[in-house]
């Protein structure tokens, strides 16, 4: 698994073209939800945001299987449209799912619920499918009703606008963006004939479960309900849920996974779940470049721990602390304040066998200095720190950014 | 206990002056750790400090007793004056703390410990008591040795302008700062004849525990060393321990009490305990009101809690969620971040039950919207957020303040 970006489509020969993908298990960011058979998406301008951009998606598996998976916050506050789909997927079927940015219909009471149903019955009617096959994701800001008649007479664009082509899938990605500043589509042809697509938004408030990130994965593999939700799960675990931008958790964060069959080859579920994993790693890898007045791309490592729980607690401390983000952000190799982070996680950890590598120099080593800061290079975007705690084998990996008055300003002036 | 600004000695009739104390029980600020009989205190400039500013503090207890507690960082990587002072205070006795800004001795390794203990003896000769009796701070950059020489110089002239007077104790607590812009001191006079006085430095890494924050507890009081640290730990666990400014913890906290028994007066200890509190949640409202960057002082109060700890759990997250804090810098009452933050909490919550109220105006009633965020006033410099969940009797209060742009600026131009 990788987050890093692969083959910049302009100038990689593996480059894709329209509704195809490469036939190399490369990722390929020119196509998305559509890049698999069996779906059509779309976008549109329904009116939700007051600045008149596209603000209205729709994603249509035709089948012939309609198998669905789902990830959800785990935050206690749930929107409206989390709880209409948690509800749906308990049957492990979708038909279509909506999405809408410009509005997050989270503490919005039983009339915000009232809202999401509404939205699926008239996806459903259009469709002529159930309500039950549709599954609804807001993002947006909380505590506010969504403009229903936008969203309602924005379906009817939606669903006349459906299309199978890679400009169809671009802009269902498209219109669910908010402070994105960059659409996010990944897909990746398995070797045995099957494909797996996905778009995805996101670029502030991705926290330690998935916060206000939508994901829509898709794929025309074969694959039983249970091995859709086990593959899922088994992706987002080690990606989007390891992207932890400001330590904050959404009340909308979804990840959905719609598998149509139409290629007719069944996914082996190890097969299905690297897949997963590498399209999510790679739309993880594209939020964390566009998060909200991120000026760093962090790569948080440990490894010694006592348990691989015990090095995500130390790296998730570390990737949460202000100074430690402040201080990236000001380009200063600041390995003291990486151990002070690490310190006051819950986890085992001995100060004494503590060393902490910055760009590729110890700086740190048995808790002590071990060179001059200024020996780490942190002028480039990218910054990897390797924090090995000694102990035992436990290892993980967890993606930020950097705090800096882009993040200040955007969090500060953008209700969201 | 309030933790709010008590009389403004340019105004009011109760000031006090010099090294006397108002007869009230009312906090003064024009005093610190000089103010109870049996102290005297320095501050001088060591030349630790390459600004050249005052950068070493010495308190002594004169006697006649010598009984002392203290409650030190829970970061594993502790620094060498936290480790020495740990081991000095298992006698609970104390002659006197040397403190010095400029550097932290942390991550520092046996040559750093070599170098507490070093200050410590030297402190002891002038004096002419053990190295046992002294307690070394530190506060200012992790991973750097402290220059010595200039160190050692400093005890002796900081031994060389040891005062009993108000002035000195004024002296002690500028030696102490960092990034503070103000130095932090308060005294209380109790009813039955002895006085607490106190000084603390802390304007960022706030935090969980006690993030660096230096603080000198004094008291003329006659109490046994299980008393003063039992009132000790009761009066930090409901202040300083409910500062929460960017949710780090140092390596360098430390508070400590010492007792000289002075006035002859038996403190009774839940009397002690109180006055502790009152010095203790004073000094911490003045390291909030300094905190780096802040432009807003915030309460938040959780209420109707599962248990004290949830209200605590649920306050804490509150107070250190970055979009929380943005939100505020920006004087957006934004009630939907500080519900979905709250919801983040590993806390029992029920989204229909939760309400939020923002400087006296309620938003959010049942997890929904109430009011227009726009009736909340937050153009003041108070912010006031009240979050009842609706569950319990369980409650907690935890002071922070705003994510600004002067955050940002000082914590990453800043290697602290």
């Amino acid at each position: 698994m990788s987050a890093q970006p692969v083959a910049d489509p302009t100038t990689d020969a593996t480059v894709a073209t329209e509704s195809t993908v490469s036939t190399v298990s490369t990722v390929d960011r020119t196509v998305g939800v559509t890049a698999p058979l069996g779906f059509r998406a779309a976008g549109v301008a329904a009116g939700i945001k007051a600045s008149g951009a596209a603000d209205l998606a729709l994603v249509v598996n035709d089948g012939p299987s309609d198998t669905a998976a789902g990830v959800f916050t785990e935050n206690k506050v749930k929107a409206a449209p989390v709880l209409w789909s948690q509800q749906v997927l308990r049957q492990r079927r979708l038909r279509a799912v909506v999405l809408n940015s410009g509005g997050a219909n989270a503490c919005t009471g039983p009339e915000g619920f009232q809202d999401a149903h509404a939205t699926a019955e008239k996806v459903a009617e259009a469709l002529g499918v159930g309500a039950i096959d549709v599954a609804v994701c807001s993002t947006g800001l909380i505590g506010e009703r969504l403009p229903m008649a936008a969203v309602l007479s924005g379906v009817d664009g939606a669903v006349a606008a459906l299309g199978g082509d890679a400009g169809a899938g671009l802009a269902a990605a498209t219109a669910i963006m908010t402070t994105d500043t960059r659409p996010k589509q990944a897909a990746l042809r398995h070797p045995s004939g099957w494909t797996v697509g996905g778009m995805g938004k996101g670029s502030g408030m991705m926290a330690p479960s998935l916060a206000t990130m939508l994901v829509v994965l898709t794929t025309d593999a074969v694959v039983e309900p249970e091995t859709a939700d086990a593959a899922l799960r088994a992706a987002t675990r080690v990606t989007f849920d390891r992207l932890d931008i400001d330590g904050s958790m959404s009340t909308n964060d979804t990840v959905l996974l719609l598998a149509s069959g139409a290629s007719g080859v069944v996914a082996a579920p190890d097969e299905l779940a690297a897949a997963l994993t590498s399209v999510s790693a790679d739309l993880a890898g594209q939020m964390r470049a566009d998060a909200e007045g991120g000026t760093k791309e962090i790569t948080i490592t440990v490894t010694g721990a006592a348990s691989d729980a015990d090095a995500l607690t130390v790296a998730r401390w570390v990737a949460r602390d202000s100074l430690v983000k402040t201080a990236l952000f000001g380009s200063d190799p600041n390995w003291g304040r990486i151990a002070a982070a690490a310190g006051a996680a819950p986890a085992e950890l001995d100060p004494d066998t503590l060393d902490v590598t910055i760009n590729g120099v110890l700086l740190c080593r048995g808790g002590a200095k071990a060179a001059e800061r200024a020996e780490a290079d942190l002028s480039g975007r990218e910054v990897d720190v390797h924090i090995e705690l000694g102990i035992g084998g436990g290892s993980a990996t967890v993606l930020t950014s950097d705090l800096s008055h882009g993040y200040v300003e955007e969090n500060s002036a953008y209700s969201s």
